[in-house]
């Protein structure tokens, strides 16, 4: 059975995509740390997707999205351009399905993230490091091999797979959440969150921390229509990308909220958590502990979701 | 009611001791990792210890020393001397409690080590750095405060208090274990692993991983005797100790095999820990992986139980 790809999400298309990846992601643990706690005069669940599979929630969106195919479009594969967690969740839910992957990087791209998705078994096209030439060099593998183009996040069947990130959440805590806490990039994590709130738990509410560096989720808040990102400049670097229309629809719709925080705040819940919790996270997913900690009065006594989004740092670059 | 603290820790004194401490420590979570599976040819299972409380396994043994003490007893305390997790877990524990804590500390202690007790309301006392000088200082703290001491290992409350991670990674997992492998320092965590597997999972084969730069358990148990460690050269830390006669016992009759590992091949151990799973690990807890790693044909196709006994590691004094 397969999503429909040009629908928002219901919550049966939700439900849907959480049978169909469980075989292929990890149910991730829910944290909780009471010197941290302490600190935020708040009760915090953190939901560690850092420990999903390819060290990344992307792994969800990558897997719906590739197990929603019909059989024919499913024997052509897959294709994406990315150089970050994306592009290594579609590698591995294509060598999940047993299915060819494309992805597009740039020349420039970190070796490290070049062997790791070739490692998944996915082909690896180079193009120069420019928009237009990731663009051009995609359709030209779409035109060649009819694979499906899966983009990082602007895909409903992506955003529902992000979506059960914070449904698991809801089940695994005793409590219900007064507020959950993502970071926003794409926003395809985001809204799916948004979503399984308004489906699965209408008393929390869903808000975005977003570095003060790369704030286009922000300021297309405000200003009620999308407004891209320019230059972004923030050591979160897998929120330095734009909302993309489908996730700022739903993100209008669903989030009442969005918080910008520093460099160094981001910086200082990034160690916190490390030295506390044991987990590596990397910058990214340390915004929603920096949004907590910016401001502890708005916040006081209430139960709090947070996810890690992802773990994948280079340990040689470390920024503490 | 109160454990034996004179007799080895029997069925029933286990299930005690776990129903005793749920209320104190965290179910650490289980993770499984399909890179490093292959790697190793074997299914293996990562019990989280470093995601306990106080970042170690130590806060089980410490938890279950407390609850254990009589009322009379528990007024004046507890007592013990460390520089290491344990002094932690039995601050925090006692801080559970309600009763105070005194810590021997050699004064060449690292302050973040002082901060953290002092940080759990536990009270320090700063002795000379030598083995005599701890055991004075002890002895007097003993006799001004009537507080008990505890062993960091060699206790059978603490004995039975290490054993509930064990029971409870065989709960978690759906099939049962063919090998337990853990470190041994001083052997509270081995014998009590051995221990739960002679009464909850009589059909795994406990075992242990050694630094060779620090290998009394092993000579020990090639010789027959209890030999001391002496000169102790390994980066983990946590395993410089000796066996004590209560834990050597145990191990002699329970633990089949200790395989000692090299400094090269526990770095690379923890390096992947951190690289592929998303957890710190400090370099102790990495030497069961680097115990399977170093003899793979050893253990193909075998499921494998593997304890992360802790996760606290200095970030400026990274060993890779």
């Amino acid at each position: 059975m397969s999503s429909p790809s040009d629908s928002q999400p219901d919550k049966p298309a939700l439900q849907l995509a959480r049978q169909r990846i469980t075989p292929y992601v990890h149910q991730t643990p829910v944290l909780t740390n009471q010197s941290i706690n302490r600190m935020a005069g708040a009760q915090l669940y953190f939901k560690c997707e850092n420990l999903q599979k390819v060290g990344a929630f992307k792994m969800r969106g990558a897997a719906n999205a590739v197990f929603s195919l019909e059989e024919a479009e499913r024997q052509k594969g897959v294709a994406t351009h990315s150089s970050g967690n994306h592009a290594q969740a579609l590698a591995l839910a294509a060598r999940q399905a047993g299915i060819p992957a494309y992805i597009v990087m740039p020349q420039n791209a970190p070796k490290v993230k070049v062997a790791a998705v070739k490692e998944y078994g996915a082909e690896v096209i180079f193009c120069q490091p420019t928009l237009q030439a990731r663009e051009d060099t995609l359709e030209a593998v779409v035109e060649r091999t009819g694979a499906t183009f899966i983009h990082p996040y602007n895909d409903y069947r992506v955003i529902a797979g992000q979506a059960t990130a914070a449904m698991e959440l809801f089940e695994q805590i005793a409590e219900p959440l007064d507020i959950l806490i993502t970071p926003v990039g794409g926003g395809g994590l985001l809204s799916g969150s948004a979503l399984a709130a308004h489906y699965f738990s209408p008393g929390t509410r869903v808000i975005a921390g977003e570095p003060a560096g790369a704030d286009d989720a922000w300021q297309s808040l405000q200003a009620g229509k999308l407004i891209p990102q320019t230059g972004p400049n923030t050591v979160a670097d897998g929120l330095r990308t734009s909302l993309g229309e489908k996730t700022f629809a739903l993100i209008q719709e669903h989030v009442q909220e969005i918080i910008r925080v520093s460099e160094e705040e981001i910086i200082a819940a990034m160690r916190l958590i490390w030295e506390r919790m044991k987990v590596i996270v990397e910058p990214s997913a340390a915004v929603p502990l920096a949004t907590v900690l910016q401001s502890k009065e708005h916040w006081k006594g209430q139960h709090i979701g947070l996810i890690f989004t992802g773990g994948n740092v280079d340990l040689e670059q470390l920024p503490f």
